[in-house]
């Protein structure tokens, strides 16, 4: 049995979970990264199964975002799109020769939102995480959160 | 009278509310259209006063979106523009025809983020929220959560 | 000490805390003003130690982003290639001459989702959070609430 002090804080009352920190070496310059188990897992072992995940990247040249995860066309579309758009080699001030992978990691957001009903994401049928590198290969970070409710 | 035993989960301290489900039937292949009263009623419904609304779209091929709720040419122009970065017709690969809607949807998102004071969403004088068809007319689904706070 | 009655909201037990509102002149019309500092401002205001910061902007011509927070240049080059994509002077049908502030908002999008450990802001090395004004010099209202989690 507990009881709740009069002021306690709500935190102290609901206690709560560190975020989860899971490594994704991705492997090409450009590539988009299926991460949708690896957040799934996140939430199971959060042990919340109603409430809203947010996963997020740490980094300014990749990004994060939800679409289709079955024809893998649609992501060579999109990928070359994005490139049409911000092209990699234009007349960029930044020295480091980035500049485009930051713009398009902007363009598509640096974090995703997806419910949680009976401890699984909720998604439509096609739909899938993916984190988009714009300047691998690297060692990145995805961190996800889990808040019930 | 409720005593929380020690070692309850906060899920079992607050309870919780699965999300809300909206159909929302578009009417032409590309429109924007308004569901902010459909979100507001979600927010009514959740009974939450303070807290943050999330919409989210099930869908790959629509968006959802933030803006100017007065003007209907600011929709305009936004649809005309985005079919200038994002043409229907192009080189896809992907074989249904439709890669443009998913670029265009990965480019808005697929979730919008409102807050919540005394039961309403807090919005500036001009905004609404939208759902962006780029591949219809369909029948879409519009999911709404509201995490108090 | 306090004990919950058994028909208690979730509300009534936790407490809430409004939104924090935040004033930011812009100087320019077009600009991206580093808000990161207020944005810590108000975790540290709200008490919370763990969950998940949400900023918001009540406006439809200036958006929210997390971008590069070392070398300016990647703002430059951030701002004229949206330019370059979205132009100011094109042939747009709203009246008030800045559809393009408004196309650009919608892309970058009006909120950012930041998680909270310890008091402080989750960040990688090199992120910031950006105003990115698109239609000033104005007074813009930041909104910021965390959610504990």
């Amino acid at each position: 049995m507990y009881v709740i002090p009069a002021d306690s804080k709500r935190e102290s009352i609901l206690g709560h979970a560190a975020m989860e920190k899971i490594t994704v070496q991705t492997k090409r310059k450009k590539e988009f990264v299926d991460v949708t188990r690896q957040v799934q897992d996140a939430v199971a072992k959060s042990g919340v199964s109603s409430g809203v995940c947010h996963a997020f990247v740490p980094h300014t040249t990749c990004g994060l975002t939800i679409n289709e995860n079955a024809d893998p066309a649609v992501r060579v579309d999109m990928q070359a799109k994005l490139e049409e758009i911000v092209a990699e080699d234009d007349a960029y001030t930044h020295a480091e020769g980035n500049s485009d992978a930051h713009i398009k990691s902007s363009l598509l957001g640096h974090a995703v939102t997806v419910f949680v009903e009976n401890g699984s994401l909720q998604f439509g049928a096609w739909q899938g995480i993916y984190l988009c590198e714009f300047d691998g290969p690297r060692t990145r970070q995805l961190w996800v959160k889990i808040v019930p409710g």
